[in-house]
């Protein structure tokens, strides 16, 4: 099969695809807000309804909260792919930040780039119409396209996705692929694509250390009362050595080190501390002592604390001490740690620091593995060569810092490893208001996916 | 002059007197809420009409905040006791926790034992109506007091007593005394008078330390970025060692030991930390190895965190690392400490642990010295024959944890020593819902001055 004719279908398509992603973005699907339930399964309903045109079997399928959309387009013999996208998005507040409306999508000139605006133009629902459109195109230029295909587009990808993991399990067999495909990262930079070839995992806990039954006066109880402040704190910096290593025991167990020709690889990108952290005011990159920028980025696990609160936080002064003090700490996994055991040693860990008449709780949230790709496998191989033939240049190949832990579950639930390609770019303030997507992205992100479905299909 | 009539009068006069202070306390006089400002306006008033009843030369007096009220009654060749008091109260919010109204003073039986209701029943209404009514017996059955008296009241101590040092420089010829006497303390327990022999001073300093320029997310930016919870983190961990000394540089100058003889005196009070912490939960007294309760209640310099706040502090989790973070830092200072110094060796050990990449930007508030009575003073002597005489028990000679900056400033602007004394209990829920005055408290506390202003008039 020539895949030139499917390429100019694709650009000679473009107006008409547009007009089709504006027409999805307009369904205000707010999926972790329940006043917006209706237009969310309105969503849903609409893009089964379009997969039909295309000749998929489609249907809206129900879990315990926003539906998920299945389609199938099935051939015997071919390689079974399963593409995975989500069509809910993130709130619009405060939508007195947006300069154009966020359900109003439209093409406009931003920095001499022509970009389309709305919430969900890129994230996702822009890059799961670069897929789909793909589709469309190659199926209305040669009848069909090469592969077995299964899409499943979730409601609650931003909420979580609670309750897509039972949905897999329950639905496995329906599932089952070859090859699942993600389309919700980014570009490397707008000329060069990237294939994520890992996912940090995740381990969430909050911490709640109590000492007195209320709060006290410091004039009265300063220098008799346990300061639950004070042991936070001491337990915040208690997480990492002097060089930045995290503290907490055994918990490298399962990190492995980057081999040399990678690192070369890496270092071939020449990403700068200053590059990099200057787009947030920062010069330096903190960290662990002795590990280069791009591997502390996505081949290093982290502890952050994300928030701390206890006592007075109002203006002026108040002396008290507080009878409590909060802290949600994250951990970013690497590889092959556990983050079952880490939660674990972690607990012990902070409790060894509590004094006598001072307690603490936990709040566990969910836990989740770190996700790689398999590096030498043919299907790798075959979207390199094309998103080169598209890009006229190498992709990227490099993990991300960030966690989709859905993929996780379709590699433990359904054995499916993940090819993660996707054309976002980093300015294209997704979660944000005026987010946007580069028209470039949508149509050369078009021609990028035709270009791979032929390989996975040849 | 024999004190058993006066004492009989004021006996006698105890309905009469309760009814007063019912009055007193019926002018919601709220004075660090504007939206009070002719309720506090007319309290003044009618306790300046109230001193001029019992032969006073008073007046409301004008400062840039709320008004003072001040009293002559002069008597040439006599001592000059200068009395001083407020008629300010806290606010009375959350006013469904009252199960009386605060404005609306009466006496009910709790615990077995007759109390006094209302806000500012005890601070400092009721304290100060307790020396007030003293003096009216006495002129009622004397015709006069022996001494040359001055006294008081402002409007702002809940609020900092903001404006009432620049009266004081103002009028220090008006004001000048021999002595001042402060009722705004409390009694060791409800059998045991006591003589405040010193107060805390205070600095107090909020922090802020920044970072990037906005919230990162932590997926992009963990372990690149600086994280200023954890710098804010050390910052208060760093200000302690694992001995619970302070190490903010220089910080233990003009701190000094106390004496064994005055050791052994707090020894025989036979307060355990058990008996003193159990009242909030607590078993065990935190704070310096080797010093005992009492000595660190209120004979050591103290540092506490009262406040910090960075990050998400919502439900749920939130990957984010902050931009900043903030935190408020006391100081509670002994003996000769200087706030003024150590505000800036703090400030210097601070910003010796901010990174590179970092910034830190300090909130000074007020500082103010600690406060010491004269140990040997004819005046305290007297006073200490007087309460043993009413209570029938030695009062407890002991400093308190506490600050009252403003008794620092008639020192300093005055020359003057104070005396402290007041009848107070440990439960009267001031600054809280349902604060009361024991019924006891206000008659014994009245024949308790007229003894002691007896034997400072001999």
């Amino acid at each position: 099969m020539s895949i030139e004719p499917v390429l100019a279908r694709v650009d000679r398509d473009l107006d008409a695809s547009l007009k089709r992603l504006f027409e999805f973005i307009r369904f205000p699907s707010i999926g972790a807000d329940s006043a917006f339930n209706k237009d969310t399964r309105a969503c849903a309903e609409h893009l089964a309804k379009d997969l039909k045109t295309m000749g998929f079997d489609a249907t809206v399928r129900e879990t315990a909260g926003q539906p998920v959309v299945i389609g199938h387009r099935r051939r015997a013999g071919k390689p079974h792919v399963l593409f995975y996208g989500h069509y809910d998005v993130q709130p619009v507040d405060p939508l007195d930040l947006w300069t154009d409306p966020p359900f109003e999508s439209k093409v406009i000139e931003l920095d001499g780039r022509k970009v389309i605006t709305g919430r969900g133009s890129c994230d996702d629902k822009g890059q799961v119409m670069t897929f789909l459109e793909a589709c469309r195109a190659m199926i209305a230029e040669t009848g069909d396209l090469p592969i077995s295909l299964s899409v499943m587009i979730e409601g609650e990808e931003e909420s979580g996705s609670t309750n897509l993991p039972p949905f897999l399990e329950a639905n496995a067999e329906e599932l089952k692929a070859d090859l699942c495909l993600v389309c919700d990262t980014g570009m490397w930079d707008p000329n060069t694509p990237q294939i994520t070839s890992s996912l940090r995992g995740m381990l969430y806990e909050e911490i709640i250390v109590r000492a007195a039954d209320r709060d006290l006066h410091s004039g009265m109880f300063g220098g008799t009362a346990q300061n639950p402040i004070h042991i936070l704190s001491r337990i915040v910096t208690a997480m990492h050595d002097e060089n930045g290593r995290i503290l907490v025991p055994d918990f490298y167990q399962g990190v492995h080190e980057t081999g040399d020709n990678r690192k070369a690889q890496w270092e071939a990108l020449g990403l700068t501390e200053e590059a990099y952290l200057g787009t947030v005011g920062l010069k330096y990159a903190a960290g662990e002592k002795g590990r280069t920028l791009v591997e502390k980025m996505q081949a290093r696990p982290t502890c952050d604390c994300n928030g701390i609160w206890g006592g007075y936080t109002g203006e002026g002064t108040k002396t008290v001490i507080a009878g409590e003090a909060r802290a949600k700490i994250s951990f970013r996994l690497v590889h092959d740690q556990d983050p079952v055991a880490i939660q674990k040693n972690f607990r012990a860990y902070v409790e060894s620091m509590i004094p006598a008449d001072c307690s603490v709780e936990f709040i566990g949230y969910k836990g989740s593995r770190a996700v790689q790709v398999r590096e030498e496998s043919p299907e790798l191989k075959k979207a390199i060569t094309a998103l080169k033939a598209e890009w006229g240049t190498e992709p990227v190949i490099l993990g991300t810092g960030g966690s989709i832990p859905i993929v996780g579950d379709f590699k433990r639930v359904l054995g499916l490893d993940a090819l993660l390609i996707g054309f976002g770019l980093d300015d294209d303030r997704v979660h944000s208001p005026n987010e946007k997507y580069d028209l470039k992205s949508f149509h050369k992100g078009q021609r990028s996916w035709a270009r791979i479905i032929a390989a996975l299909g040849s």
